[in-house]
This record gives structure tokens, sequence and C-alpha cells, in this order.
């Protein structure tokens, strides 16, 4: 028997309940011991749901329960959850989270902890909600050299996308739709503005590499200030506009990281991955490129990578999975980086480019400081990167 | 240090000593300990080769080395390879391998004696040649119950549709081609009559369910049959043609897995998979539908899954990986199965169809059996399922 708690009874929470309804029996086959759901902490009242009798208002209740083998925190943000996970790693109790926000600030130190402890900090549902992605990157993909991660990480974003894209409506209309439909949240800021998918980067930099790069240190663009006219010109010329994060390994050993809106070519898989999907393509020195699609986001795809990290916790109870990243990445200033750009709305079209309608043009490969400095000569109205 | 061998020269085995030449620094940082090619086993002589000092004929200094730790088995084929795989299982060496034959038809034995020796048995290269799959089917997606795995899984015929999908070639000349590159074999039947897709199918089905179906007691049907014109109409229509192995889980419990070219509606993300390159779908009941893609074949890829491998054997060599399936499925006929169906050329168009240019029509969701008698009824060209 294996005895595992909740900690947070929201979206994730109790999709994690469920997933274990709904599949208890080839859950305990897989594990070869049955696997139970011994409390749920949470503030709320849960004496009126089917699981009064596991319902926990006091975490020193699993704190101090010899018996408890792991800790699912679904509380979300980095102060209670932060301090619950401390407690639980210390108490050496295995943690699985869903918690990028976390993960992605305090995952270096919280790794460290769990190394010290000898138990698992897991956290597979911190990117790309069921798509499995992390365990693939540092497992399967551990033969190579990983060159770059580029994904399409916020479905809310790329559902507004979508939208504007087939659909042919503003942002702010696309917004509206998205939160009428339970996609983006009433304050949309962290969606919109990049910062979910810039904590996503963040930690899978962190794990391709083994150095941590902090979400406070990557340029973050979102698709707030996005234009219709230049999504459908994108369009007209075989791209599509897509809200990318992107983590490089530049020649030197140098890294790069950061979200921006991209024009990314149609014959891009990324392309094609629409509503709330999202996908992360990976390029190995071996293997060349791969990519992992699926619901980035839900209640029980969400679930399914937490439950799955649970499980491989409790299998890997006396040898824990070696997993961390140590000393701050150097990265590189995003004004080096080199690609085409798209440009609209300058006073003349420049020197070799691809020109587009509407007074748009597609560059050679230039710098980002390059790019502005064209885009500003020419009073530009638009300026956005894309995808090679 | 940990040493390993590789048995079978080839060109999975000779990319696997390139991946460790390429990436020994970041392996050994990953392991935590030198990773040692200690022995290449191979028929030929490489004493020209840069790899002379490690090249030996005889298994026995393999199988009597008490130091060495992980054996790759990349010699191909189920006779040499079983007795190799075998007997190094027997003398307590984990075996990594790529080959989808013998995991296929033995795997079941294979995974037996690696469990009684707690030796680890892992064949991650056999399915998706580089794509992260297997492992992210029985480990990350732990939680679900799996209800359809589905995939595009030979490159060779994948690059042959493509060819004739978007040049309008027939197959014999994609064919040729696809030779001329060194796609595709000059005894091509292994792979355009559907048998190594089926190999891969039946992998994945005794992975998803846990019991053993073996490649004979599946259908297979290849694409050499197929007519230019019905791609063609297909393509127009809005549809793919795609050679899938499916492996399904049926109400009741039951299963079913087969192989066989089909319609996939352009909306699905397998309908863009072009090239050489494959892609796996996986629908479990809590995370929905998942996608892999990459590379299906080819040295480094390949070697990348069978790298990952070695590291991940030697990651438990104490504890191994609980993986395994026993008794035989209970296989559905697959008269039964319900789909919809793409006929061409009959006398008359049946009722309730949707009509294709052509003489060809699409119907709606009936059993294989209802197809192919409403098919002979009509005297019908072509009959092709049509994946929802």
């Amino acid at each position: 028997m294996a005895d595992f708690a909740i900690m947070g009874f929201g979206t994730v929470g109790s999709g994690v309940a469920e997933v274990l309804r709904m599949n208890a029996d080839s859950i305990e086959k897989k594990l070869g011991e049955p696997l139970k759901l011994k409390y749920i902490l949470d503030v709320r009242d849960l004496s009126a749901t089917p699981y009064a009798g596991v319902a926990v208002k006091d975490f020193s209740v699993l704190e101090n329960d010899p018996d408890l083998d792991v800790v699912v925190e679904a509380i979300g943000g980095a102060r209670v959850a932060l301090d619950f996970t401390r407690r639980a790693l210390m108490a050496g109790k295995h943690v699985v989270t869903s918690n990028k926000e976390l993960v992605a600030s305090h995952g270096r130190e919280l790794l460290s902890l769990a190394r010290e402890k000898n138990v698992n900090y897991l956290f597979e549902a911190s990117v790309g909600g069921g798509i499995p992605v992390l365990r693939p990157l540092f497992q399967c993909l551990a033969g190579n050299r990983i060159e770059e991660v580029t994904g399409i990480l916020n479905g809310t974003t790329n559902y507004i996308l979508t939208r504007m894209v087939r659909g042919g409506i503003p942002f702010d209309e696309a917004l509206k739709e998205a939160q009428a439909r339970g996609y983006a949240e009433q304050n949309p800021a962290a969606d919109v503005e990049g910062l979910d998918a810039g904590r996503k980067i963040c930690i899978l930099s962190d794990l391709a590499w083994g150095k941590e790069v902090l979400p406070e240190r990557i340029s973050t663009r979102g698709i707030s200030g996005l234009d219709l006219q230049d999504v459908a010109i994108a369009s007209q010329a075989g791209y599509q506009v897509k809200l990318l994060g992107r983590a490089l390994r530049l020649p030197g050993g140098k890294q790069a990281a950061y979200v921006a809106p991209h024009l990314v070519p149609e014959a891009c898989p990324l392309a094609g991955v629409d509503g709330v999907f999202n996908a992360i393509m990976i390029r190995g020195n071996a293997v060349g490129d791969v990519m992992f699609y699926g619901r980035g986001a839900g209640d029980l795809p969400t679930a399914s990578a937490v439950m799955g990290d649970v499980m491989d916790a409790l299998q890997h109870r006396e040898k824990r999975r070696e997993l961390g990243w140590s000393e701050s990445a150097e990265l590189t200033e995003l004004d080096d980086l080199v690609m085409p750009w798209y440009l609209r709305g300058g006073r003349e079209t420049p020197a070799d480019c691809r020109v587009l309608s509407g007074g748009a043009a597609l560059t050679g490969p230039m710098t980002a400081q390059e790019a502005k400095a064209l885009a500003e000569k020419l009073g530009a109205a638009a300026l956005l990167p894309v995808l090679q």
C-alpha cells in the first residue's frame, strides 16, 4: 500500500482525485500495490463532498504521518506552496507538482533539498499539461546535446491567435471569447503577456542544460499588442503567427531564452498546432527534431501527468531520480540573436527583402539589434521575428 | 566507470558509437561516471577502423566479462540476435536493442528472463526510431487507461505516399525514387507490405495493455496495391492517405490491432506528417490525445534512443524497471470494427454517402464486414477505411 496526499483541491487537485477514481485498478496493477488517497488538504470545507473522510486543514497532519509517501502540491503560487513543499521534502516525503511558478523560481533550491533528503521532486505537469515532455527531455534524449527547445507553451494565447488567424477577429474580441469559454482568466495578463510561457521555457532550459534560468532574467513579449493585419498578411504569405517560448544553445556554450510572437512557416509542424493545444519541439544533435503535442491544460490532462509522476516517485523510492540544475546559465543578449524579420509600414521597402502584401516585407537573417535599427530608420509599425 | 558493448556494427551499431564520440562529456556528466565502449562484436574485419582496439569476434568474450554492464544488440533479425540476447541476459547483462522483429516476436520471453535475472531489457529505439514514445507510454501516461494507439510507423511508406500525394507520381515510380535515395531497401516487401509497421504496432499494444499481440496474429495491408487516383480523390476531398498501425481497446475489454492505408482528415495532426517522418498518437482516458513526432529511422536518431536506454539501464542497475507483458491478448475480429469507408468505382452510389469526384464516395460508420459486402455488391474497385 502506498499513501499519498493532495494539497489544494482546485482544478488540478480534484482532477488527480478523479484520475485515481477512474483508473484505480490499472494504477494498482502497474504499481504492484494499491494507491491510497489518504489526505486532501484545503482551506475550504469539503464535508459535503465524497472526500469528506480524507479532508484535513492542518498541514502538520501530513508532515507528521510517517506512512505518507507522496504529497501532490496543487496549491499554486510561490508562498504557501513553497513553505509546504520545503517542509514536506524536509519530512522525507516525495513531492509532485504542476506549479510552474514555483518550479521556475525555486526549483534549484527544492531539487537540492530533495537530493539532500533522498526523495523525489517531480513536475512533469508544470510544462505542457498532460503532454509527456520533461521526462523525454531529460531521460529519453539524455544521449543528445540539446541544441534548441521551441514551443507553443500557452493554450490561452494559442486559442486567441487561432481565432485571429482563422476567424479574422481582432485580439480584444478573441480574448473576450476565450474568457467566455473558460480558456482565459478574468485577469489574463500572465497568459497574454507571455509570463506563463516564460516560466515554462525557463524550466525546459533548466533541464536541457542543467543551468538555472530565472523567469525575471528573460525577455517576454506577449500578444496583446499584435495587430490583426500582421496576422492576416503573414497567413497570406504562408506563415502562422504563434507565441513561442525558445531556449537556444549558442556557439561558444552561451544560452538564450525568450518569449515572443513569431511568424512560423507552414511547413513547420508547430504552424499546424491550433486552439488550446500545446506543442514542444526539441532539437538534439543526434535525434534531430522531435515534437510533442497535446492538451497543455485542463483538469484531467494535467492530472494525468501528476499521476504519472506520483507512480514514478513510488517506483523510485529507494533510489531517487537524479534531477536538478546548478549554477546560473550564462545568457546572451537577445540583441545578438540572428534571424529573419517581418517588417510592416516602413516608408520604403528595405533592400534584399521578400515583399509581402500590405506594405510588409521579410528580411534576410540579421541580429535583433540590426532589425530594430532598420525598423526605426524606416519608421516601421510592426517588427516580428521569423522562425527558421 | 560503466562498460558497454555493441553487437553488430551496421547502421545502428556504428551510430551508437558515433553518438558516444560526439557527446561523451555530457553523457558522463548526466551519468555521474564515464561510459566506456569496451567491445564491438562483428563478423566483419574492423582492423582498419578507429574501433580496431575494441573489435572482437567471439561473443563469449562479452558473456564472460564480469565488468561488462550493458550490451547493445544491433544485429537485427531473430536468430543470432535471439541467441545472444538470451545469453547476455542469462549472464546478468542489461540489454538494449532497436530490433523490432525480436521484441515483437520474443519480447515476452526476453522480458521474463530479464526479470528473473534482475536486469533491464529496453527497446525504445524499436518503435519510432529516435522519437521518445515507449517510455512516455508506459511511464508518463501510466495514470491513464490507454484507449487507442494510432501511428505512422514506417518512414519508407510515408515517403512513398507523400510523393504520390504531393508529386502526383504512381506507387512504382515513388518506390524507385525512395530506393535511389536510400529510404527503401532493394527488397522493400517488409516496408511496403506493412510488416515493419505491424511489428511496431504489436510492441505498442503489448506495452499499452500488458498483453501479448504477436505479429502473425494481426492483419496487415500495405500500400503496394494503392491506386494513384484514390490518393488524388482523397486529397481533393480533404483527406491524406496514410499507412497507419492501429491498436484499440474495445468496449468489453477486447482489443484490436491492424495495419492498413487509411484516409486521414486534414484536421488530424497525423495528416500533416510527411516524408520519412513518423508520428504516434496515443489516446488516454485522462490525457486525451497526445502525439509524438520525429525521424523514425536513420543511424543517429535511432542511436539517440539506444543511448538513452543504455543510460537508463545504468541508472536502474540495482532496481530494474518493471516492464513486461504476460498472457496473450484477446483480439477481436477486424470485421467487427466500425468506421466510415471510402469506396470507388461501384456501379451506383450507395445511399447516405458523401459523393466525391471520380465515382468515389464516403460512407457513414459501418463494420468492415458490411463495407466489404457493400463494395462487392456495387462492384467497387477500391475500399479504404477512414480515420475518425
